[in-house]
């Protein structure tokens, strides 16, 4: 008997008829004897419209206001989770972030959780109550609702189950795990059965839309086994092979032991390029270029600083491609505080990353990876490196060739 | 300068359009110098699309779980009109019920008030804010949320009012005020612009759908002055012509002075008629009849019980005419122990009241009432009294003519 909490999504969660799913799978956990909780998003394209709503009022809604309106899609959905649950005879109860106590800061639209109050959720569960509570939201110091931001459910999971110091959180989604890479791009990507959690954070912030990154490192922070697994299965499938079904992200040491060097290739497609030429190589230069770039909200990824020549430097970074046409105007804006020559661009670049712990204990990882993409013809524009990462940007027509070549060069179709 | 709390309906607040008339029209008001609060309905429509999804998981829906669902309706219209008067420049900020303790007793779907924390509301209105506040909804002893059921809103208005301590309470609605009768069925009736608390209570009672009855309860409770009057007319309105438009109910001993004999003709067309004939004339008769109706809950209106005769009686009562084939049912499977005669029904009658605290003062109301039907040649089937009220109840095809000749033989139509 175990303290388990499940996280189902926003699809898992679509129609009422999906709800119904969800309580047969969360009465089949309960039935074998384990305390569960249940943390279900919005209903799928509830959380869109609520904004769109508000954006129909004010072009920029007010935080404060925004997190009242959309934290309510969680409310709707618990209620009707406890409803299904009771409707087939299980005992259950819904509360929203407010109600049990999940404190946070007062950075609405993007809080972030600070406490959680155990005490009524133990006592349902110890009388035998499913508890199902609201995800993606919280409440402050003054009593006003926060949210969490976008896949903000993922989080609150992570955090209940490390408050409950569970055994286990199972978040349920529609993908049945963590792969090697895209299936979709490499035939032979391969589920991973278990995962670092070091993996897991660097292939979420590398754009897996697998998991929320805050999730990933509460999960670390707090060491909660987490598991990522399916919920378009038969709800009535064993419940001994759904346990083990999925990807874990794991802590245990062991796991790195037998680990392979890398564990998955990651990539994002939508990324652009800028290079600032001729720029007067003062210190402070790149504070200069990226302050006013940052000050209009862009996010910058990759960056590299050229050798000075003459006094003169070329200073390249990335952006999402989203955000290249205003990243150029705000340089353009800027020339002559910057003093440079002039600025290039292109916007038809992608980013192919390897990760894996195994990097830290094998040298000449990334001598392969260059190796690799030399022997297709491809050029590497930029690289950029972590502990356990290697990315590298090229030219979009070669992404996926890319990520084939190197899926297949670091053996990732084998167990 | 007041303090002044406002309510708008579910029509008036039925998009994002409109939410933004709201909050032109509130912005007037606090332009003026008063501090305002707002108790905004759910946007029409939307707390039926909840009940509904609920019933889709559960037919009779978890009271607790429903209010959870059906109280997100208030929280997103909150959100929605802060934002709209933030986006014209007006300090306004937006509370749920229990983020203003709203406290109510745990009868779910139908919770009482019992009491207001007008704490943070004060302090908000002092630093300048225009307040706004979920209605419908408040919190039990447990932190659970309750709703007060349908039409609930109005209530919660006039119980903030109360707490507040309130100059006025203004109830922004699509009709334009409270009329001597419906004018879809005498041009001739005209607006009041007083009516007093006992009035406006029996009209409530009668099946206006002005004002919800328990809000005219709490108003009377608290002697709480509060206007009824229009939502559609141009949120520009000059604000002194606004202030005395649509109809005060009024607590000011004078108003009774000036009062016609009777303020208005209420009417519910939908009636149904039963009569019991030939049962025993015994203590606990009407009990024994009327208890397993009220057990199939079916409310009962009008009762009359004959002169016994041999020691046999006949017992009528009207009902609701929806509920007339299942009141029929109960009676007929409850013949055995109740040991009538028989049952005879009529689902063709109607109800026609006058109403007016005038009454206590002047003789002669019923009378004056009984000729002017009995010279239109209507028959009447039933008749109840109370203090400042008679009701008959007639064939449904008379219904029109005879309010038609009421509202004349009054004087209605005359300011």
């Amino acid at each position: 008997m175990a303290l388990i909490v499940h996280k189902y999504g926003g699809t898992s969660m679509g129609s009422t008829d999906r709800i119904k799913n969800v309580a047969t799978r969360v009465a089949k956990w309960h039935d074998a004897g384990h305390k569960i909780v249940v943390v279900p998003s919005a209903m799928s394209g509830e959380t869109n419209r609520l904004i769109g709503l508000a954006k129909e009022i004010m072009a920029q809604p007010d935080p404060r206001e925004l997190d009242m309106i959309a934290s309510t899609g969680e409310q709707v959905s618990v209620g009707l989770l406890a409803m299904a649950l009771l409707a087939i005879g299980k005992d259950a109860v819904s509360y929203t972030g407010w109600q049990v106590g999940i404190r946070t800061d007062s950075a609405f639209t993007k809080a972030r959780i600070q406490s959680i109050d155990d005490t009524r959720v133990r006592a349902d569960l110890d009388a035998g109550k499913i508890v199902i509570i609201t995800g993606f939201q919280g409440v402050d110091e003054q009593g006003n609702i926060s949210t969490l931001g976008r896949g903000g459910s993922d989080t609150s999971a992570v955090a209940i189950a490390a408050a409950l110091k569970a055994d286990e959180c199972l978040i349920f989604t529609d993908v049945d795990g963590v792969y090697t890479t895209d299936p979709r791009v490499v035939d032979e990507a391969r589920r991973l059965e278990k995962i670092t959690f070091e993996e897991m954070l660097e292939l979420a912030s590398l754009g897996s839309k697998v998991l929320q990154t805050r999730s990933v490192e509460f999960a670390g922070n707090y060491q909660m086994p987490t598991r990522v697994l399916s919920s378009l299965t038969d709800p009535h499938m064993p419940l001994e092979e759904e346990a083990n079904s999925g990807t874990l992200i794991s802590f245990e040491e062991e796991t790195n032991m037998e680990q392979a060097v890398i564990s998955g290739i990651a990539f994002t497609r939508d990324e652009a390029k800028i290079t600032v030429i001729g720029v007067p190589d003062k210190p402070g230069v790149a504070y200069h270029i990226l302050g006013p770039v940052s000050d209009a909200n862009i996010e910058v990824d990759m960056i590299i600083q050229n050798q000075s020549v003459d006094g003169k430097t070329d200073f390249t970074f990335t952006v999402s491609r989203n955000d290249y046409q205003r990243a150029m105007a705000v340089l353009e804006a800027q020339r002559e505080e910057l003093g440079y020559i002039r600025i290039v661009g292109d916007a038809k670049v992608s980013k192919v990353s390897a990760v894996g712990v195994g990097m830290r204990s094998h040298v000449g990882v990334a001598s392969q990876m260059f190796r690799t993409l030399a022997e297709e013809g491809i050029n590497i524009m930029m690289i950029s490196t972590s502990e356990i990462k290697i990315s590298v940007l090229i030219d979009e027509k070669y992404m996926e060739l890319a990520v084939r070549a190197l899926h297949k060069a670091f053996d990732l179709e084998k167990a």
